[in-house]
C-alpha cells in the first residue's frame, strides 16, 4: 500500500491490512467489526473446508472462531492481475489474493461505507500439490538413457489395465456427463486415481441419446470445460451431437479412466475400512470397486419424475418420459400430447410440430418464459459474451464474479434484469398470455436463474416454441391437470378428452438423493436429504434458509459421499472445489468441516 | 499520428504515412526510395499472391510495378494491439496493419537509419469471406420454427455421404498428418469443400506407427495447431501416441472430411476441364475424385530414401528404413547396426540400447548436434516458451516475428546463437569429438534451424543419445561408408565387418516431388522440381538463391498442384496462406502470381 495508490485501491488495501492484522493477532472481534451490519462472507473451502456463506458480524465471528487457528490466513492483497479496484454507487470492490497455511486463495471484496459488505474467499491450489500445468507442465519426453523406460502409451495402458482390478481408485464417479468428466479431468491433474462409470458406451452419449433437435440453451462462453476452451469457431448454442463429440474427445485427451457400458448396481459404505464397496457391471461382467470416495454425478436432471396417472396401463399409444423421447420422426401425422410446459416440453412440442405431428401441450402450472436473445444480452452478456471476452473478461473472472454475489441477496440483482426483459418483450408476453399460456417470473419476480438455483425447474428459454404456442400451432390446454388416460387419449380436469397416439411426460426430474436411494439405500438417501435448492421458502424450495445449494459439491451427512453436477458453468467452476476437497483427503491433510449442513427435507 | 507519440512510434508512423502516400499516388520510385540499400520485403500473399521476398530498391520497384494497381493498399498504421513500437541498436521496429482492395493484412517493419530494412506483409483474411469465429461464430441452434429443419448431425452426415460421391470437393489433400489436418481445418472454416486422404485408418496413426520411444523434439509452445491450443497441462515434448490422440480428436471436432484407410492410386490434371482426376482406393473400393485443387501434404519426411547396397538381397537378418522401425522389443540381446547419424538414427540407437540390444551407429558424414535444453533456452525461448507466454508473446506474434526475418540474413541472427551454445556445451561437444563423432554446425556455423530450412536434415536434437555415444554404450563407426552387406553383417570402407541381426537405414527422406512422380507422373515431378530448400548453395541446398522455400505453400509450375507440410509450427502458420490462396481461387477472385518460381533442380 503506498500513498500513490488511487483512492479506491487505498481504501481496499487499508481494509485488507486491518483484516490481516486482526486475523494474525487472533482478534476475532476486531475482524468482525470490519464488516457491516448487513454483510456476507462466502467461503469456498478456503476457511471452512465447505461451501458456506455466513451472514453479519455474528457469522464472521462464528466462522473465524472455528477456523482461524488452523487456517492462518496471510498475505492479503489486491489481485491486480485480475483487474483494478473499482467504485460505483458507494460500493468499492476489488479482486483479492491471500494464502492460508495450506493453500493459495483468491477472492473478491465489496465495501460499503468502508465496511465489508460481501467477501468471497476461495482456495484454488493446495501448496505442495499444485497441478502440473504452465511452468509446472510435465516434460513428456524423459531425456537421457533409461533401460527401464516406459513410454507414455505403456504407462497409460498399464494404468487402465490395473485400475479397478489390481489397484483401487481413490474416487469413483457415477455418471460420465459433463459433470463427471469435468471433475474427472481435475482429479487427473491432481493425481487422484479415479474411475468414471457411465452406462452409455461413449462419453457424450447422454447428449447424443436425447431428442434430435436439442441444442444447448446456454451460450458457448458460459459452457467451457476446465483446461480446454471451446475454440473461437464453436457455435453459440452447440447442437447436442457436437457437444457429444467434444466430450468424447475431451475425455480421451485428458486421459480419463472412463468406464463406458458400465452400470452401477449397488454401493455400500464400509465404516470399518473407510471405503465404499461399489458393484458395477461392465460389459456384462460384475466388478467390485473399493474407492474411498464416491461421487454421484448422475445429473440434477438425471432421475426422471414419472407421474402415475390412472389408465397409463390401458393406453395403447406410445408413452414415455421426456428423457426417453426419440424425436419426431415416427410421429408425422400423429396426435401427440405433451404433459408439461417447461424446457423439455417446449423443445419436444416444437420438434413434433416441425415433424408434422398434431401437438397439444398440457400446462398444469405457470411457467417462466425468457427469450434466448434477451437472456443473452440482458442477463448474461456482461460476464459471458463475445463482448465480455473482448473487454478482458475471462472465464475465471466471470465465474468468480458470479460466485461473489451471496445467494441471500442475489434475487435483488436479478429482479431488475427481469423487469427490463418484461418491458422489452412486453408484446411477446402479451401474445402468449392471450393464447392462454400461464406466465410467471418466479415467486418474487427474480426470473430464470433464481428458479434454476432454487428448484431447477419451472422455466423455458424460448428459442422458437413460444411463437408456435402463441400462434396456436402448438395447441394449448392450460391450468388443467390429467384425470386419466384412456386406451386412445388423455382426459383432463376441464372435461376434455384429447385423442393421442403419443403421450410425453415432460414432468421433470427428482432430487439427486433419489439416486442415492437406488444405488446405496433409502436410509442413506434420507440421511443426506434433499439435493439442490437454497431453502428460499419459495415454490418447490422449502425453508429453512441454507445459504448455499443443498448437498452440492461439499460434504454431506454421509461420510465420503458427494454430489456433483449442474449446468456446464457449475460443473466447470465447482468441480475445482470438489476436486481439492478430495485431493486433500487423499493426501491426509486435515479437513475439519465448518458448518456441515443438516438435512431438513427427505427429497 | 500525433505529436504526443513517443519518438519511435512517430518515426514508424511517418514512414508508413510516406509509404502509403507514395502507393496511393502510384509513385513507385518514391516508395522504393523509402527503403535502404540493403533491404528486404517479404510478402505472404498480400501483394504477390505468392510467398516471396524481394531485395533492395530494385526488388521493391519490381514487386510494386506488377501488383500496385490491383492491390490498392491503404490504411497503413501501427498495430498497437500487437505491441508497442520499439527501438534497439539503431533499428526501430513495429507491428503494422493495412488493407488491400480484397484483404485485411498485418505485418512488421524494421527501419535502419529511417529507411526500410525489413518489411513483412501478410494477408490474414479476405474481405467478405471472413472465417466464422469470435463475433462471427455460427449460432448453432436455429431459433424459430422450421418444418424443414436439419439438425447439425443430419447435415454433417449428409455432407459426409455426398462429398466425393454425388458432390465433388474443391480440394483434395493427400496425406492426413499434422500438415493436412491443419490445412483441412482452415479450409473447413473458409467453407472450401475438402477431402483429406490418408492410408492409415485413423488421424494420428502416422505418429502412432513410429518407433515407440518417439516424442516431439519441438516444445509445446511451438506446436499448437490452429484454433485449438494444446492445454496448459500438455507435456513440453509430447509422446507420439498422445499427439496421435490429439490429432484424432482435432480432426473430429473440427469436422474434417477425413478419409482414413484410403490410398491415392493416381492423379492426373485434366487441362480442359481444369480439374484433377484423383483415383483413390477407400476400404478396398476404387473412387475417382475430381477436385479443382490438389495438395500434397505427404510430409517433407514422407518419402523414404532407401539406399541400395550390394548384398541387401542376401542379408538374412531384419532390415528396414527408419520410418518402418518398430522399436526395440524384438531385438533384446541382438546386434543392431544403424546406418546414419541424424535424428532418427540417434533415437533408434538409444531405444535399441535401452531395450538391451548391442548397437553400432555408422556415421557416414558429419552431424550437427544440439542439446534439447540449450535449443529450448537459447534458440527458441524468446518466442516459444512459458516465459514468452507470460511476457505476452502469442503464437501469432511469435510466428510473425519468425516470418519477419528474411531468409537471406537469417543465418546472421542464428550464428551467434550457436556460438553461444557451443561455448555453453563445450565439454559435451569435446566428449563427443573424443569418441570419434564427426560434428559440424552447418556450412556457415548457423546451426540447426538453417539446416532444417536449407536441407531438412543433418542434425540431431540431443535428448540423451549423445551421452550414450560419447560413453561408448552406443558403438560408433564414423567417417566410413557401407561397402556391402553379407548374409550376417555389414562391411564398411574401413575394412571392418559388423555382425548384425538388424540393419536400420536411417538414411532420411527425399524431396516431396518424388511423391508427385509416384502419384502423378515423372513429367509433372520434373516440371515442378525440387521441393524444400532456399537455394543457399550450401550442402544439399544448391543455388541459385530462391529467397523462399522451394514450392512450399505457394503456386508451383504445375497448375493447381500445391505442397504443404513442415514441422508443426510451419504447418500451423503457412496453412493460413495456402488456405487463403485456395479460397480465393474457389471464389473466383483474381490471383495473378508475382514471381512464380522457376525449377532449377529435378529433386
Amino acid at each position: 500500500m503506498t500513498a500513490t495508490l488511487p483512492a479506491t485501491a487505498r481504501v481496499i488495501s487499508q481494509w485488507l491490512d486491518q483484516f490481516e492484522t486482526a486475523l494474525k493477532e487472533g482478534d476475532i472481534e476486531q475482524a468482525a467489526q470490519l464488516f457491516g451490519d448487513e454483510s456476507y462472507w462466502r467461503d469456498l473451502i478456503a476457511f471452512s473446508w465447505n461451501i458456506v456463506t455466513v451472514e453479519g458480524r455474528d457469522g464472521v465471528r462464528d466462522l473465524l472462531a472455528s477456523t482461524l487457528d488452523r487456517v492462518r490466513p496471510h498475505g492479503f492483497e489486491v489481485a491486480e492481475d485480475l483487474g483494478e479496484p473499482a467504485e460505483a454507487g458507494g460500493v468499492a470492490e476489488s479482486w483479492i489474493r491471500f494464502e492460508t497455511a495450506i493453500g493459495r486463495c483468491v477472492g473478491h471484496l465489496r465495501l460499503r461505507d468502508g465496511k465489508g459488505w460481501t467477501l468471497l474467499t476461495t482456495m484454488y491450489e493446495l501448496i505442495g500439490h499444485e497441478e502440473q500445468q504452465g511452468d509446472r507442465r510435465p516434460r513428456g519426453a524423459e531425456h537421457g538413457a533409461n533401460p527401464n523406460r516406459q513410454t507414455w502409451l505403456e504407462r497409460r495402458t498399464h494404468e487402465a489395465e490395473e485400475l479397478g482390478h489390481t489397484t483401487q481408485p481413490y474416487t469413483v464417479i457415477i455418471g460420465g456427463g459433463q459433470g463427471g468428466i469435468a471433475l474427472g479431468a481435475r482429479l487427473r491433474q491432481l493425481g487422484v486415481p479415479t474411475i468414471i462409470v457411465d452406462r452409455n458406451p461413449r462419453p457424450g452419449d447422454a447428449w447424443r441419446n436425447r431428442y434430435k433437435s436439442l441444442c444447448l440453451h446456454d451460450p458457448v462462453w458460459y459452457d467451457h470445460l476446465p483446461y480446454i476452451d471451446f475454440p473461437k469457431n464453436w457455435p453459440v448454442f452447440a447442437p447436442k451431437d457436437k457437444i457429444g463429440d467434444w466430450l468424447e474427445m475431451y475425455a480421451r485427451v485428458m486421459e480419463l479412466n472412463y468406464w463406458g457400458s458400465t452400470e452401477c448396481r449397488s454401493a455400500k459404505y464400509d465404516e470399518t475400512k473407510g471405503e465404499w464397496i461399489v458393484v458395477v457391471e461392465r460389459d456384462g461382467a460384475e466388478i467390485t470397486l473399493r474407492p474411498q470416495q464416491l461421487v454421484l454425478a448422475t445429473g440434477m436432471s438425471g432421475k426422471a419424475n414419472i407421474p402415475t396417472f390412472e389408465g397409463m396401463d390401458v393406453f395403447t399409444g406410445d408413452q414415455h418420459h421426456s428423457s426417453q423421447h426419440p424425436g419426431p420422426d415416427a410421429y408425422r401425422g400423429k396426435r401427440a400430447v405433451v404433459i408439461g410446459a417447461n424446457n423439455s416440453a417446449h423443445d419436444i412440442c416444437a420438434a413434433l410440430w416441425e415433424g408434422g405431428a398434431d401437438v397439444t401441450m398440457v400446462q398444469r402450472s405457470s411457467t417462466h418464459i425468457v427469450k434466448s436473445d434477451s437472456l443473452m444480452t440482458i442477463a448474461l452478456g456482461g460476464l459471458y459474451s463475445e463482448e465480455a471476452v473482448a473487454a478482458g473478461m475471462t472465464t475465471q473472472k466471470a465465474d468468480l464474479t458470479f460466485a461473489s454475489l451471496p445467494y441471500r441477496i442475489m434475487h435483488e440483482f436479478q429482479i431488475p434484469v427481469y423487469d427490463e426483459i418484461r418491458k422489452k418483450d412486453a408484446d411477446f408476453y402479451a401474445r402468449l398470455g392471450a393464447a392462454g399460456f400461464l406466465l410467471d417470473y418466479g415467486d418474487d419476480d427474480s426470473g430464470l436463474f433464481m428458479k434454476y438455483l432454487r428448484r431447477g425447474s419451472g422455466y423455458y428459454i424460448d428459442v422458437g416454441a413460444s411463437e408456435l404456442v402463441a400462434g396456436g400451432d402448438i395447441k394449448l390446454e392450460s391450468g388443467v391437470d390429467v384425470v386419466r388416460l384412456t386406451e386412445t387419449g388423455v382426459v383432463l380436469t376441464n372435461g376434455k378428452e384429447l385423442p393421442a397416439d403419443l403421450v410425453v411426460y415432460a414432468t421433470g426430474y427428482g432430487s439427486m438423493n433419489g439416486w442415492a436411494a437406488d444405488l446405496i439405500s433409502q436410509e442413506v438417501a434420507d440421511k443426506v436429504g434433499k439435493v439442490w435448492g437454497l431453502g428460499s421458502n419459495t415454490t418447490k424450495d422449502p425453508g429453512p434458509w441454507e445459504g448455499e445449494q443443498r448437498n452440492m459439491w461439499k460434504p454431506t451427512q454421509q461420510q465420503a459421499l458427494w454430489f456433483h453436477g449442474g449446468n456446464l458453468h457449475q460443473s466447470r467452476h465447482y468441480s475445482l472445489y470438489l476436486a481439492l476437497q478430495l485431493k486433500a483427503r487423499m493426501e491426509g491433510i486435515p479437513t475439519p468441516v465448518y458448518g456441515l449442513q443438516e438435512s431438513h427435507h427427505l427429497r
